[in-house]
């Protein structure tokens, strides 16, 4: 295609082009992800099970692999209008920096108060249990941006929002907590007494700092203990990836207004929602065999599920209360080091992600932190924007293959997810300043030991 | 005007659209704002002697109230691309709570990791310093949003940059500092060691936290005892209100392309620069007679320079060292209580602000911050975005307005300047979530006193 306009440094959508259905990549697999299964049975989660924990309208999203696409309510859509169209941004200044031929492109999520992408699926789920009638959510949070996107969209809808935060988390970030509660969130450092399984970790553990798992524990029994409560969850989940897929349509039409066909598309991958959010539409074009992406999933080295990861079945939470999925994964047992400092610290990977990855569609990087760091350091510097650690990890990958093309001469045009921006993690960059940042890979024995909590299936 | 087409929730120029000239309101005066005058002659400040502490282009631009309009130079109109044009933003979420049949549109600045406005004129501010050859900038900074924003232009524009901010600042607000060295800045808790003034200082007052009067003689003695520095400085001077006046730009041609005329226009005031730059334009309308709005401006009850200050003639920091200005002044020996948490903790106002204000083309209020905190929130939860504390006065007036409207059935249009984000304030909303956030005003004995403070003059 040959690019007839002349590219502004921001490509904004006009509202009437913004996307009014999300796209449902698993509807062009051929192989498609394998189900949930029920923990007890180890067959697959009904509709009727998952709703006693999720909202019902989400559970036929979370559900549904053939239908490919989904109706994005005219509520949800006008909330859209307040922080987005996002922009898609051609990085003029970091390809005259690196003196590269190629030409960079990022989708910026964090133009909104949570700072990220998480406030596209929040809001859809908080949407879907207003209109069920509910009184309200439950979540966990560790580093925030979930909690705090969840509870501005509930604020929105005045839904209540109950946030069990990790408590090291909730004592070592207490901006994120004030802005929950300014949003009107209840915010409980986890483990708490509020919940059977928070006292008996309590008892067994005193002075424990908690952990996403039993936050995870705590949320879910705080939901199906009360009347009128539903758990919602910011990542991981199929229904997630729907919903993040706004971010992919809006590329998509941004880069077709203007002529622009993606080489390389590159995402930070944690739980992947972001990733395959970003990925999908592309993806399915691939899939139908219309066009052909490289696609490059980056994940940490000090938490490699794709890279070093094993598919199989696996417990999505380490209180293993949740039903089990088949994923790339670590084992529910791995805990990230405490020398890890960003997001991305999920043991597994989305089912989708995972089954496009195993079959070839999909690549994986990882990378050390503090390679990450410099590289943030790098484009805040010559972008302005101080971006998130996870979106660091997408920055450093497109940073080395604008640098490839550099070496051999290739225009490449390169497009990666901007997912969010670093305010609310300073204290990490401090260290980085400092030269206090140090890097951490775990050992196959130690990894063979986290693989030893995979549960028998199969 | 008619309005011809659908309002979108968010009106963003075309590149094409930006503005490539500031717009000088003095020109269009006819009684223009009152010289600086040298604080040891007491006679106007000629370019010379100015040049020796800011950049000769910028001293032209302070001087100059006859030119209409300075082109802005192509390299800040790209770097203004990266983060401009700032969203226009229609607030129809907030005036549907509120039941208004006011039309309420904001201007959002906080786009950008500065969190505000003040990037407008670091970056013009830079470039200047950079063209004129030298290694480097000074400045201090209170809060950090003017730190912050120098930082990220002087790294854009690989230029050194000194940042003294005020030791309680320093140590209350380390994310703010540690964004200012992410970005390359030299940043020193004031007073310090490492000039005449501070030492002087710390010698007097062992174990003082420092005010923003310090900070500013040492970035005035860092700039001018060095080779190759000049100091720069956030607010007050008409240069900064000549570079944010391409927020007011914007906004008018945003305003009229869609046949939006407004009827008030609104915005916080500490030192004048974003308030003045919003508001430029459209008071240009109506100096020169083509149309008519109401201005209001906004201050805390807790530091009220125009609607409890006098006009005069007043030193524009502590330490006396910078020109005299005439502008409404507490006097500059006024330290806004403890209990004030946002910033707009300045003694005077603007010397354009003051003339316009003084000749009643513009109206001033005061506000106490409980009820700012609480327009905070309200705004926060309904149009999403968490404002800073600053911002947040504006939009306590703009809410006032819609209500009366609301009472009076008037369709008005307001418009209100949202400066910027709240991130770094979380300290101030935990304790108004707490409960613990008192009002302050000032007794006509405390005022009394710090007028005692100003220079005799004429």
């Amino acid at each position: 295609m040959t690019q007839t306009k002349k590219i502004p440094y921001k490509i904004y959508l006009e509202e009437s082009e913004m996307p009014t259905q999300y796209y449902n990549v698993r509807a062009d697999m051929k192989k498609k992800p394998a189900p949930l299964l029920n923990p007890a049975t180890l067959k697959p989660m009904t509709a009727e099970e998952l709703s006693q924990v999720f909202c019902t309208e989400l559970v036929k999203q979370e559900l549904d692999d053939t239908t490919p696409y989904f109706d994005i309510p005219k509520e949800i859509q006008d909330f859209y209008k307040m922080y987005r169209p996002s922009p898609l941004v051609r990085a003029y200044c970091l390809e005259e920096r690196l003196g590269t031929p190629a030409k960079i492109y990022y989708k910026f999520e964090g133009n909104n108060t949570s700072g990220s992408h998480k406030l596209n699926s929040a809001i859809t789920q908080a949407y879907y249990a207003k209109k069920q009638g509910l009184k309200g959510v439950t979540t966990e949070t560790g580093a925030g941006q979930w909690g705090t996107a969840l509870s501005m969209a509930c604020a929105y809808l005045e839904l209540d929002c109950k946030v069990y935060m990790v408590k090291v988390s909730y004592e070592q970030k207490p901006f994120r907590r004030e802005v929950m509660r300014t949003y009107g969130a209840y915010v409980t450092p986890s483990p708490s007494e509020t919940t059977a399984i928070g006292r008996k970790i309590l008892a067994e553990h005193p002075g424990t700092s908690g952990s996403l798992g039993c936050a995870i524990s705590e949320a879910v029994e705080a939901a199906t203990s009360q009347e009128g409560y539903r758990y919602v969850l910011g990542s991981v989940l199929s229904q997630v990836l729907l919903h993040q897929t706004v971010i992919g349509l809006e590329t998509q039409k941004a880069m077709d207004k203007y002529g622009i066909k993606p080489d390389v598309i590159i995402g930070c991958a944690g739980g992947g929602s972001n990733l395959g959010g970003l990925i999908s539409p592309f993806m399915g074009q691939k899939l139908r065999g219309e066009a052909d992406y490289q696609f490059i999933a980056v994940e940490p080295a000090s938490c490699p599920s794709l890279t070093r990861g094993v598919y199989a079945y696996d417990f999505c939470d380490t209180g293993r209360v949740c039903p089990l999925a088949k994923m790339y994964t670590l084992g529910s047992g791995f805990i990230p080091s405490a020398h890890h400092a960003g997001g991305l610290r999920y043991h597994g990977m989305s089912s989708i992600l995972s089954e496009l990855y195993d079959q070839g569609l999909l690549e994986a990087r990882s990378v050390e932190q503090t390679q990450v760091f410099a590289a943030a350091e790098y484009f805040a510097r010559v972008e302005g924007i101080l971006p998130a650690p996870e979106s660091s990890h997408a920055i450093k990958v497109a940073i080395d293959e604008a640098l490839k093309c550099k070496e051999s001469g290739e225009e490449k045009t390169i497009l990666f997810g901007l997912t969010g921006t670093g305010y609310f993690d300073l204290k990490a960059y401090e260290n980085y300043n400092n030269g206090t940042m140090t890097d951490y890979i775990p050992s196959d024995e130690e990894l063979a030991k986290s693989f030893a909590t995979l549960p028998q299936v199969e």
